[in-house]
């Protein structure tokens, strides 16, 4: 290209670039932004969130808006997306706030506790239940605006190399399971391990750690654990829904034109049934390619259940006592709780319970 | 500004300029769409996701594309909203498709079958599992586009004016229960009554019908069965998951530009979920007045459940062998039911149900 040539389509671009803010009330900036994402691109559904979001958000606003995901260590660590975003080095980020726990023990609300609150009542304690601007305030310390962007549905209860019938088994059980799950397996006497994703397979297989638990069939398929510890034990207790959240810096989100906030807001909400749907669709196949491979499945002993729960609840009461953003969330979380589940045992249960007893005797 | 300066500043705003598409495909043109619901304005959840959807809409386009709603007799009544699509008298609807079972049997599928799949499980077919596709090419037949937009969540068995044990306490009993499952309880013996929302309560009050089934506590505490039928029967075997869908005049859809349809098909997932989640909110605070306003809480005995389910299925096998497009759509469906029922024993049901029986023991 000749220098004049380049010359004047500056001048042009320029005015084109210039003119994009509202000249006409109906033009929209161009924007591109940059995601970061907790999850690597292997973890299919976890990653493929965040194309379908992208791809979403460009063909509402017609390209105008467009949102480049970088997988887990491409710009930064899984588990560092929470400081990316708050100091604007990405404007946005795709993570679960359960990780960021030791930052505010609150965010567990922003996912999900032991014995809290499956997908649908999560959904209805977000949505209509005060759910979302409880997490908004603590997220607004960290300078970010969240929205919920997906969610895995229960997840399984993890890969252990022998069985675990009593809670003695659990004694000194060297167990990879991170945050506030992990307190609460401490509390029962095993010994929680914090490890990353790609390093959990080797440390289980060389017998660094007993057990693992990641998520649930589609996943934990990938990772091959029924080679190297086959007792495959459900439900995950401590994750009855994990939901997964969309971060935003957020002087970005102040700045958004409206029309934009309204089309990442509905979008996320999309994403938010998107990937639990896919889990649910594709979690059946995997489980049974899993026991095909030589999983074991076990449900956890009753023994076991009761004492989970008998410390995650004392364990909250501590939480709220000591971290006052945990209390105040933690008595609304609690009563909407109380409520939703008394509803579910009519309404909901008794029809899936039926069901799923008729499939089973087929 | 020296010219290396401009140069180099010309290289950044022509970036920028690449990303942003010509000032004139920016403009989207201004639409406003009337919509025919099947609701009244009094049913405000059902209602209320009309409103949701507009504001949404609008918000996203700058208030550009908007869409004004009418209630069920304002424009054609509640189950006309089809032919008003179709004929294009209105450009989309809000209603249930099961209404327009006379129509085509297959339209069931796009809201739910008896002992079907339940709301996350209908999701999950939908958007994953080949649903969408399937029903829209039958909508297809009738000049119409089709999306999931709201869900009731498992539905109550309805009011009844005595108390239903066996099944020799069905036979005979008029019931209003419209539709595939008015079909089912025919088969046991009931006699089904198609009769509009605003005449259930009279007709029970005077004893032309002995039975009636609306949706939930939201709902059904706004019509005061608890008065005058005061057995109150759970679970709703025929609707586990009733979905709402949105219609939209098949030649509006496809002159659609292609951001307003992307707007629209995100608008409506997000609906979705947002109306399961308010009736999910809000049904526990409904049941527990009805009950202390008299209602009995009954659950559909174990004879009734299993012939019913019998029933149903033997209902589905005739349909499929009377129509192609049930028959077609049965084999897809009832495939992934088994696949998806299955998974949810293993990994929600167990966590589901020991957080109810912990939470039914306090």
């Amino acid at each position: 290209m000749k220098r004049r040539a380049l010359i004047t389509a500056a001048a042009t671009a320029g005015f084109a670039a210039m003119i994009t803010r509202p000249a006409i009330a109906q033009e929209q900036p161009a924007l591109r932004w940059r995601l970061a994402s907790s999850f690597p691109k292997g973890l299919d559904t976890l990653w493929g969130a965040t194309q379908f979001i992208s791809k979403r958000v460009a063909d509402a606003t017609d390209g105008r808006f467009r949102i480049d995901a970088f997988a887990a260590g491409e710009i930064v660590g899984g588990a560092q997306v929470l400081d990316a975003v708050q100091s604007g080095s990405v404007e946005c980020g795709h993570t679960n706030s359960n990780f960021y726990f030791g930052k505010n023990p609150a965010f567990a609300f922003d996912t999900c506790l032991p014995f809290g609150m499956n997908t649908r009542q999560q959904n209805a304690w977000m949505v209509h239940g005060g759910g979302n601007e409880l997490i908004r305030e603590v997220a607004k310390k960290f300078n970010i605006h969240t929205m919920q962007a997906g969610n895995t549905g229960a997840q399984m209860g993890g890969w252990y190399r022998k069985e675990i019938n009593t809670l003695a088994d659990l004694k000194g059980l060297k167990m990879r399971i991170p945050g506030i799950a992990g307190q609460v397996m401490a509390r029962l006497g095993a010994v929680p391990q914090q490890i990353a994703g790609g390093d959990v397979y080797p440390a289980l297989e060389r017998g660094t750690i007993d057990a693992a638990e990641w998520v649930g069939p589609v996943d934990d398929e990938k990772l091959g654990f029924a080679r190297i510890a086959k007792y495959y034990y459900y439900p995950g207790w401590w994750e009855g829904g994990a939901q997964v959240s969309f971060y935003v810096n957020l002087e970005r989100w102040n700045a958004l034109p409206p029309a934009y906030k309204a089309i990442l807001e509905t979008v996320c909400a999309e994403t938010n049934t998107w990937m639990v749907a896919k889990y649910d669709a594709g979690n059946g196949d995997a489980l049974r390619r899993l026991v095909a491979g030589g999983a074991v499945l076990r449900p956890f002993s009753n023994e076991i259940m009761e004492a989970a729960r008998k410390e995650a609840f004392a364990l909250y009461g501590e939480l709220a006592q000591q971290h006052e953003d945990f209390g105040r969330i933690y008595k609304n979380w609690n009563e909407f709780r109380e409520k939703i589940v008394s509803w579910f045992r009519i309404g909901e249960l008794p029809f899936d319970y039926f069901v799923q007893a008729q499939a089973a005797r087929r």
